[in-house]
């Protein structure tokens, strides 16, 4: 049960964005931002960096949630759900761009701590070609979920594990942006019987 | 150094702020509705969360700006810096209301992780007369800093130790808040010789 009453039927952050629209408001306006304008890093790449830092807070909802929007914007097939979950494992040893490794390897820091990311991480993103704005927004997006995170585990929010609610979510999200998408509409996944 | 080129002269966060004015705009309407909107909680008690989380996310610029914005609030004496500086130590034995100790426990659950929030932290509170809002607030404004602090360090920004730049920022913000404030401004105490 959340630590304070939520609507029901409205999984994670979704309750608590409800719950305070003046809030929601400035919330929705950075992760539209940082996560679909206009930038040299894909949509898929801030996406997986946002999934990558949830996986290490281990926020079921976010990494769920913002790993199907990676997904989708790959393509949306099984492989490309397959790839996220293997991204969250080691990305490393992934066939990912070297420089989107290194600016993985920058959120990983920010994600223990801003004090974390050191000169050599940054020349390591530096060699591969990373720009300025692609090292702020790699940090400010990291930094981002490290609040996400937490607000959405910090009030015990609604987690259910039917993954097709997190595939709807990413569906929608991919296509209308976070603040084109109605975030009070049920969820058709969570109507359905498969709900856990 | 900082890790991407940034103007000189402005500390912490402004630095990253003046680079990138498109996540700026939504970063500063958070903190404005979550510290300088109406509520239950005075604004001082709102700057001492966010103080407190800063100092135990070790973040320098974030706790001594939020703290002398929060001392500014309490009326900007001698007496309430010290207060402030015996918050961060050790909150429980301060003369802080028994709701604002259930509150700074909360926030300081959430800095770790949002998870370590437990029932028995959201009961405390509760009995201490705590509203569904000052707990949702608490849990975003701790979530936030998380952020901001990150931010900050992530970036290696200029954090001077001379404390007269805190203590302008914080007349500067007490009065104007965070939307208001012309954060581009050079302040007076950078360009003294007390800098360092």
């Amino acid at each position: 049960m959340a630590h304070i009453p939520l609507l029901e039927g409205l999984p994670g952050i979704r309750g608590p964005m409800v719950f305070s629209p003046e809030t929601t408001k400035p919330l929705c306006d950075l992760a539209e931002v940082l996560l679909t304008g206009p930038h040299t890093l894909t949509l898929a790449e801030r996406e997986m960096i946002a999934t990558y830092v949830s996986s290490e807070n281990d926020c079921y909802y976010c990494q769920h949630c913002h790993g199907a929007i990676a997904a989708q914007h790959l393509g949306g097939g099984e492989a490309d759900y397959e790839f996220i979950t293997k991204l969250k494992r080691d990305f490393e040893s992934t066939n990912l761009s070297a420089k989107m490794k290194a600016l993985l390897n920058i959120a990983g820091k920010v994600q223990k701590s801003g004090k974390q990311v050191t000169a050599a991480d940054v020349d390591r993103a530096r060699g591969e070609g990373t720009t300025d704005r692609e090292i702020h927004d790699t940090v400010l997006i990291a930094a981002a979920f490290c609040m996400f995170n937490r607000y959405v585990d910090g009030l015990a929010t609604w987690q259910p594990q039917n993954p097709e609610i997190y595939r709807e979510i990413g569906k929608q999200t991919a296509q209308l942006g976070y603040v084109g998408r109605d975030y009070k509409k049920p969820l058709a996944a969570v109507a359905s019987k498969q709900t856990g």
